[in-house]
């Protein structure tokens, strides 16, 4: 096919060659430089030393509120032998006034005693230069206050100020074009018809590449025509000390960026390997480098964090600064394929003396699992893996005050859970969820291996009826916990909107070769699904669909409102939301399991008494379609 | 005196009634609100949660550049048993074309044989729905993209535009007015004369609210006038939503800011159990918080540290974001008061394995000590300080990565160290130099602690004549080190312009009894005055002023230039920097002890290299004066 030319190179060896490349083309500290006022200098990088012009205090000064004398004058004063100088001997100063010639000490106003007519009495002796402050004390003519490629802080702006410095030469930013192409594109705002996409890439990538201290400037999106491509590099050039193409840089029919860039210049690097990521592109045209990134969001934006920040640096001759990081456990292993850097997405969370990194949502394209984040775990080429309760270094994708507050929450999903997120992180302290959705039977794991605060869960225990204790009492027997009820809820069919194929039964779906999608293994609605099967006596095999599994109800009610299925088993909440029909066929009861240790921490007494108390959130849950809240914050077992 | 009514309250006391107050008046979370284009929102907090209000990806779209089919027209495909299908029966598409009604799986391009007539062979089954972005795969309608007070990065921009918001709810920031009072204030850019200071301080304030989320005016300096303070007050209430008034704190004949806040409102903590800082004032007026900072500008910083940052994020409602910090291993005891919380600016500097924390310059008003230092440590009021070798928590004023790519030079201070600073700075990969003066004595036994990479030295040893090496015979004999040259310099008696006294020895200055300033004990200086004088036979008794100390030879020039001592010793450059005359007395060598164990350092390597080969460095110190460079760069010595 296509871009033939696409590669594997090892990302080391592609971030070799390519910084040799910028060397030879003298784009290293190439930036050009401004003279500012040191008041709007905030922040920016200083092009050139600057050093004091004149000392700081620029005089003598008295460093008290006290009298100004002359030392010689008390030398022999004493308690048994006050010395009483008249106003022409002494002057009454205050912090920072100046010392006159012929005075050179100042004693202090509480040591002194005023006397009528002006005079005032000594009771010791004075030092020379006592509680004065002598010219250059802070700083002195001629030192150097702030090298050159320092950025600026607020303290710097005062010490230049303070010795004479009213404007400041510093370095001009980068100015970084980013370049949307594709036909597919349309701005936001406007409702996408089948094979549209928004365009949010660019603003993604602009706003990072500002984090990182370049100008960004979004260009208009270009439709995939190597021509106007062509035109639209053209005009970025020259204009522009870096250029970001996004995308076109894979080998479908319409990415054109590859062969364009080879057209107008020179492709540096072409396939990388790296996941996500591996079509980027290093090129240069006309001298100005051009990076053509992958087109699904993630992918783009870990290649240009791989490549673009060290650029920005670069271009600046500053120092890259380093970003935020924290050791963690891992919660489970993670694997890697041997020669590829991969970087994979984790949660963090504090869970007792455990900050505990699990690896998250995957999917080259899913933004969501970006927002969710809370730091990213590099797993180098040479590596397989990493295994669970090794220690990992992450880089934060959040402030480590969200990472220290988060409770985790891991289980079953219920909609209610991000409900009560917000409602927490609106209230103070601030308390934030980090929640993962494996199944009521992967909480209750995560709860033995001391992973979670919350595990959230449904298990209905066949032979009892009864909902989770029997199951807490198999597996977690040695955990001294609570179990709390969050709500009772229906499950039942979602279908689409009228429901049109009258789906009332699994006996229907069986018989009329309707398409089902299954929750995964270890789902409580899955147990839920096989319970009811069994007692209808249907066989999984009669389903179709039986073993296409979605991890959440909203999963579910997505692949009923996409068309791909015809129904679904999954909570009312679920249907409503997406504006679906819904078939009840139970109400279940849905558990948090607390262990004990975490029932006095202070984040999950914030939670419990919100689910107690907050008339609001009550409100806010019932609007959502199908829930009964009698029980909610009752303890339903303990041991 | 005034104040009377100035206080000692502790910290935790003052803080807790402050906080009480702010929820009495209803200030926590009290921000209004703003809608923005969520392209503008980089940065602010969500004033509301946001959810999706369609799904993404909005259709079912190819994950793969290929071809959709049906995937039950392939149920029988095998190699032995290919399928071929007719344009009608497929589709080519490429990553993110949508996928028509009709097909449910899209086989990857290089998994096919495209067939003359546009028919395409097929030879393994497809499953359904395989590389198909099905609706909401990423993020379904109405799921939870971020939750109130959250700040927007740019994925969560991304996010809410591929989601169908276009505008969001966001918090204002609070408006900090900040007045700087006194009338010896003159603004920056205008010489100053005796009594008057620069008034950068509301600059420095200014830049910090900033930097903490809040948006910050600098009101014009008010004068030491009670009715101007008020009216200045009085503007701003209402206007704003906290004051910053800088100064007046303090209980001087002039500091007028507690009288005025008392008579004005209500002033609910005046004096504070701090240092620095003591004297400052938390106060209401009209429902205005408004804070009076003392006068020193290290004093009002760290003050408005401790209570302003965290007024901002209680008005947002959000959580104060964590300041960066790191533990370090104090490098010598620092001592404090009981009963007052303590902050120390420290050094941080990473010495083999250690990340040792140096106590650095003192004093309320220095400027540059606040420049300089890389961190503030706390100690706080029910601590006596803290030992040499104890663990502690430092907050980072700096970046991470310039504290560990910072060389340690501890020792004897020479104007040639700022310069090799600022062109190491220059060069890459970047290296920053971080000097405590202590003398040349004070850097060999920083050497022998592993505290210092480098100790600047240029001790006399009186016996031989000879420089440094019997001195590291006897105190550094377990070190395997190099001494290299960093130059000969002339030492001789800094005097003013003309030498109006014609001071040209010591014998002039004991039988003229003129005064002079000393170097501390330790300094090669000192050692070398004590040389002199013992050979000259004059004791030091005789000399006035041989008791006052100054630790580097920029303070004693600057002494000199005060007019407070007629002379002092030092190097030609010190005098030559601020314009004075100098006599010289003698040549001396001044040497880099290096321990062996960081010759292979890279940043000692870039240093090395830079003193040997560095042309216009070594045009640079010529140019200071008094230097003879013949030997820099050579081994002198090595064990």
């Amino acid at each position: 096919m296509k871009n033939v030319y696409l590669k594997n190179t090892p990302l080391g060896q592609a971030q070799e060659k390519w910084l040799d490349k910028l060397h030879q083309i003298g784009f290293i500290g190439s930036c050009s430089t401004r003279t500012v006022s040191v008041d709007d200098s905030l922040g920016l990088y200083t092009a050139a030393p600057v050093f004091a012009k004149h000392s700081s205090p620029p005089y003598n000064g008295s460093a008290m509120d006290g009298i100004a004398v002359t030392f010689s004058d008390l030398a022999q004063a004493s308690e048994a032998n006050p010395i009483i100088l008249g106003p022409d001997r002494y002057l009454q100063v205050n912090t920072g006034n100046a010392i006159p010639e012929g005075f050179d000490a100042v004693v202090m106003i509480e040591d002194v005693q005023m006397l009528p007519e002006g005079k005032v009495e000594f009771i010791a002796p004075a030092t020379p230069w006592q509680h004065i402050r002598t010219i250059g004390e802070d700083i002195v003519a001629t030192e150097l206050i702030v090298p050159e490629a320092h950025k600026i802080r607020p303290i710097d702006q005062g010490a230049m100020l303070a010795t004479g410095t009213i404007e400041v030469a510093v370095k001009i930013p980068p100015k970084a074009l980013v370049i949307p192409t594709g036909s597919e594109l349309i701005q936001p705002g406007t409702q996408p018809s089948p094979g549209q996409i928004i365009e949010f890439n660019s603003r993604i990538l602009g706003g990072y590449l500002t984090e990182w201290g370049a100008t960004a400037t979004r260009g208009n999106a270009v439709t995939d025509d190597p021509e106007l491509l062509k035109k639209a590099i053209h005009d970025g050039v020259g204009k522009h000390d870096m250029i970001i193409m996004n995308a076109g840089a894979s080998a479908g029919t319409k990415d054109f960026t590859g062969e364009v860039l080879a057209e107008l210049g020179e492709v540096v690097v072409h396939g990388i390997a790296i996941k996500p990521g591996k079509p980027a592109i290093l090129a240069l045209v006309d001298g100005t480098p051009v990076i053509g990134l992958p087109g699904y969001p993630v992918s783009a934006l870990l290649t240009m964090r791989l490549f673009v920040k060290e650029m920005i640096s670069l271009f600046l001759g500053i120092q890259t600064p380093a970003a935020p990081g924290m050791t963690a456990t891992m919660s489970r292993p993670v694997h890697s394929v041997m020669g590829v850097d991969e970087i994979i997405r984790v949660t963090l969370g504090r869970v007792g003396n455990n900050l505990m990194c699990t690896p998250s949502g995957k999917g080259a394209g899913a933004v969501m699992s970006m927002v969710k984040a809370d730091g990213l775990l590099t797993i180098p080429s040479g590596s397989e893996g990493v295994g669970a309760g090794e220690s990992v270094y992450v880089e934060l994708l959040k402030e480590k005050a969200d990472i220290q507050s988060t409770i985790v929450v891991i289980g079953s999903h219920d909609n209610i859970i991000d409900v009560i997120a917000n409602q927490l992180h609106t209230q103070r302290p601030l308390v934030k969820i980090s929640s993962a959705h494996v199944g009521s039977m992967g909480g209750i794991m995560a709860i033995k291996r001391g992973e979670a605060h919350i595990a959230g869960t449904h298990l209905l225990d066949e032979t009892s009826g009864e909902y989770n204790i029997s199951f807490i009492k198999n597996l977690l027997k040695d955990t001294p916990l609570q179990l709390i009820n969050l709500c009772y809820r229906e499950q039942g069919f979602i279908v689409p909107k009228g429901n049109p194929k009258n789906i009332t039964s699994f006996r229907d779906i069986a018989e009329n070769q309707f398409s089902f999608i299954n929750r995964q293994r270890g789902a409580g609605t899955r147990l839920l699904t096989d319970k009811i099967l069994a007692d209808s006596k249907i066989a999984s095999n009669a389903i179709i669909g039986y073993n296409h599994e979605e991890y959440t109800h909203m999963s579910v009610a997505a692949a009923v409102a996409s068309g791909s299925v015809d129904t679904g088993m999954g909570i009312r909440a679920a249907a409503v939301a997406l504006g679906l029909d819904f078939i009840p066929i139970t109400k279940e009861r849905y558990d948090f399991i607390i262990p004990a240790e975490f029932l006095d921490d202070p984040k999950i007494i914030k939670l419990l008494d919100l689910l107690h108390t907050d008339k609001a959130l009550h409100n806010k849950i019932q609007a959502m379609g199908g829930y009964d809240l009698k029980d909610c914050g009752k303890v339903m077992y303990q041991q």
